[in-house]
């Protein structure tokens, strides 16, 4: 590994969050950024009752959101908000029945970080468990700057 | 194919959409079971403002949910709703901005159906454009009747 | 659909054997082009003693090989073969065994095909089979021509 | 993570090496067991000839064969000789090329080993680099001992 990559970090976890305020107001609630560091950023998911489902437990798309927004925000933080960058590939697998009325905390990281492409996988945890809810790998497209 | 397959079908597209709205009521008003026949469903997405994201289109957690729902409805279609069925897998390719302010159609079609797994893929669409917007492949785990 | 998209096939069905043999010699006799149209191509992937595994069916590798063959053949004909293409994610489900002694038919289409990415899916079929034994969904890289 | 869970791994890396080279055979000189604890394995894939493509780089069927086979001996490795399991999705992602005349390190892990599906992912390095040439999230079907 090179040197100083810890530098390369663009934006800071307040930088994040104000981004996804701006940008994702219906997320604004949901989603709090925790940690950012060289290609990995850690989120909550704050699990209120439009992420229920039959059974109590949170859904699909919900735990489907956390491995997305994770990622972009390792994504960003890398490239700066300048960029645009939209999912091309999810690959999902749903592996624990999350546990009710709790948060998910949803752990990203950068495995290739291209000129147009980025990937990379995201696991997802309820909140104070060990074993992973799911596991998700993701590709982003990376377009020229707005 | 073998003759008779059709009349595999268990459950109607009343069946379905009652069946729907009894387990799933927080999904109520947005999807509507359009078609069923062996192996395949089509279901229509009704987009509203909450599915929308910057840029004014539908964002990745409703074309997922477009994804596993039809998947969802063709399945329980054929095993019947005493059947419980769980997602294990999603791969999914966003490939076209979805037009705004037009409804996803998502058509489902099983290619395996097990035991215990059943495995398929779904095409979706903005209505009435030929080019589809995503496309989905899922394994479902089929557990014990309840 | 617009008119005339059949021009836009850039290599026959003989070309296309041929850029396989030039480029890949090692696949030499077991791709073969059988029909290339608008987005779509199919192969048959001769099955020998190489390919085969304990219990006489067609091994995970073979069909990967063929899902990945048949894709780049469809890709091939609509970019000429001055492009480069790089398969960067492939997700296959394994939906049956193959039928031993059969040749596998592969058959690619192209959901969209963008500067610089192209997705698609490819169904496998053992020869002469309704059931597919497998089925892909492939994302390839397109690099600016060599 | 509970106590004593290393106990749970059934078969010797010695052992997992003997029934590959007794059940496949044909991959008797290519593939290493390196290490196996608890959901874990570590696999040497030896790059030859028949693994390489143009450019000189190991071709994708050989990075497909390494997150296969390295996933299946952590299986093994886990539930046992008598069990009888197989592949029926891999989703991966192609990171980077591998470097020539390196052979290929594989490890898997498992994130799920349930009663009829392991779900787990695998990362596959040119030996001695630090970044990963490919990653692979894989499911497994169990089925009932022979």
């Amino acid at each position: 590994m090179a040197k100083g990559k810890e530098m390369s970090v663009k934006m800071s976890v307040e930088e994040l969050q104000a981004f996804l305020v701006e940008h994702f107001p219906q997320m604004n609630d949901n989603f709090v950024v925790v940690d950012v560091s060289h290609n990995a950023a850690t989120m909550r998911m704050v699990i209120n009752e439009s992420n229920l489902r039959a059974g109590n437990t949170v859904n699909g798309p919900a735990m489907f959101s956390a491995a997305d927004v994770a990622f972009y925000v390792a994504l960003m933080a890398m490239i700066g908000p300048k960029a645009l960058a939209v999912t091309t590939n999810c690959s999902i697998d749903f592996l624990r029945k999350p546990k009710a009325g709790c948060d998910l905390i949803a752990k990203a990281r950068i495995l290739k970080l291209g000129r147009v492409l980025a990937v990379g996988d995201v696991m997802i945890y309820s909140e104070g468990q060990d074993d992973p809810v799911a596991r998700a790998g993701l590709t982003y497209s990376i377009l020229p700057a707005r």
